[in-house]
């Protein structure tokens, strides 16, 4: 692999693209190679098994594009399989969206002696306590509050916008219990719910300092490529673009996009610019049979059973 | 196969239990394997080829135990799917759930010349216009409105009951548009919503017919096993039983309900009594790469990309 190599971003489906939207601020000129297990999803009410199955499937069929990096841009599943999915790929150099975004929770939690954290998440991120050890391995003394939001994702999918009442019902039911004990940190610990973060805001107020992870995310990234010289700062992709604008500084290179996904590719064109911020090409479309063929070499890929 | 032959029912995950509960009232000596794909579900979502080649593996997948009759108990499946899966196992006897639901609805619309059907399904049974087709079939001018309801699946699998405020506000944003066109007919076009069946005829009124197509799916299959000569009504199963109460008439035979699901056992047994109304036993776990191991012998099962 080199500094040109391809990054792989992965996610059930349409919430990672909150993290590409920030890689693609802080590094413009990487190649990412987006994967949206769309024929699964959610993976937010599945067991570790099966979670650590599908995303160990993802990464091996991607092995031949020789990356240099590998995101898990969902919180379940960086929640439920990083500390295996490492494991079963050891030459690989894999980060997930949980360790940034308790970093930049901790650290906005500031000198407090005993803050109060919330996490808001899928009944699968909380159940794995991944936030609250991540949290306490860095405050130990945090107070932490932990809900589970099933709701959110299948709303933020079916399209619906921060104006629709069942969006503030669902949100106010969801943070409402969450208020009445004075947090002073809220983490969205989902890549879908930034989508509605502005209308998080309004309800929590601006005594709480909400944490979208996928820019500490995508943080986290840069300083990785950094550290093992792999970033892409190559210069301009097209040697021709300076002739044209002598004088001038050149553009940085932009990266390209290229979008999987196990089902339904004309939907995910359809509803991506909500996620990332501008169009997208028609993603190509994998058999989730195609993912059962490539196991990883330790038989990492075939499911065990769930506990 | 036999009338002692078992009969399989399957579902994406809890909501056939609903076609379960009708066929163990009409046919209480049979007995049911049920197939949950809980790692892959919802289906509602997902395009035809996807959800196509997830039946057609669940069928293959359970072809050793001789069925003598295979219930797609969830109108997305059936939607999708029915008529590829029946070219594929051309000697099974299969049916699902819509046909028999358009059969009572055009029964329950009555005299009126031009009466309105309205059916509220997930967005896929919606798109494949099955049961538009399937009522027109029996009533051509019959006027139909099609209304999706995403949500409702979700909100069922979290657990909230019909008390819940967001339940009732989902309700009323689904039906509204439908109560303003006066409907005469109502059909829940899918086996997860007869558990709000009560609120929802609270909400449209008495002048609105509610059809639940769970009960109308299993006199159906009772219909189809008759003419088959495959009842199952040998009498009781354990011949001493009569010994203890001569005199007294038999009690009939009780069918025996085993269950498979693709994810989290433990989950499906909780929840399994809100759509049964019964306790279950614990669910075998399938891994969902056996499922792909067993593919349809003429190819079926592989899947084929999305339109």
């Amino acid at each position: 692999m080199s500094p040109d190599s391809p990054i792989i971003v992965l996610d059930s489906g349409l919430g990672g693209l909150t993290v590409v939207r920030a890689l693609r601020n802080v590094l413009p000129g990487e190649d990412i190679l987006y994967f949206g297990d769309t024929a699964r999803l959610p993976y937010g009410s599945k067991t570790g098994a099966t979670v650590t199955g599908f995303v160990q499937q993802i990464i091996a069929y991607l092995r031949p594009y020789d990356a240099k990096h590998v995101v898990i841009a969902c919180n379940t599943a960086t929640a439920l399989s990083l500390p295996a999915v490492r494991t079963t790929f050891p030459g690989l150099s894999i980060s997930g969206v949980i360790e940034p975004g308790a970093k930049a929770a901790t650290a906005a939690a500031g000198a407090k002696q005993v803050p109060t954290i919330a996490v808001l998440a899928t009944e699968a991120t909380i159940r794995s306590k991944a936030y609250e050890r991540a949290i306490h391995r860095r405050r130990l003394h945090a107070r932490m509050l932990l809900r589970p939001a099933p709701l959110l994702v299948p709303i933020i999918e079916e399209g619906r916008d921060a104006t629709d009442p069942l969006v503030r019902l669902a949100l106010q039911q969801y943070l409402g219990p969450l208020l009445t004990h004075h947090m002073d940190v809220l983490v969205l610990g989902c890549t879908h719910y930034p989508v509605y973060k502005e209308l998080i805001c309004k309800i929590v107020g601006n005594a709480v300092r909400v944490i979208d992870s996928a820019e500490q995310c995508a943080d986290d990234v840069a300083r990785r490529l950094k550290i093992r010289k792999l970033l892409n700062d190559a210069g301009p992709a097209d040697g021709t673009a300076g002739q044209d604008s002598p004088g001038r500084e050149q553009p940085p290179r932009s990266g390209q996009l290229r979008c999987f996904v196990t089902d339904d590719p004309a939907r995910f064109q359809r509803l991506a610019p909500r996620f990332l911020g501008v169009a997208i090409d028609k993603p190509a479309w994998v058999a989730p049979d195609e993912l059962y063929g490539h196991a990883a070499p330790d038989g990492g890929g075939r499911l065990s059973v769930p506990a």
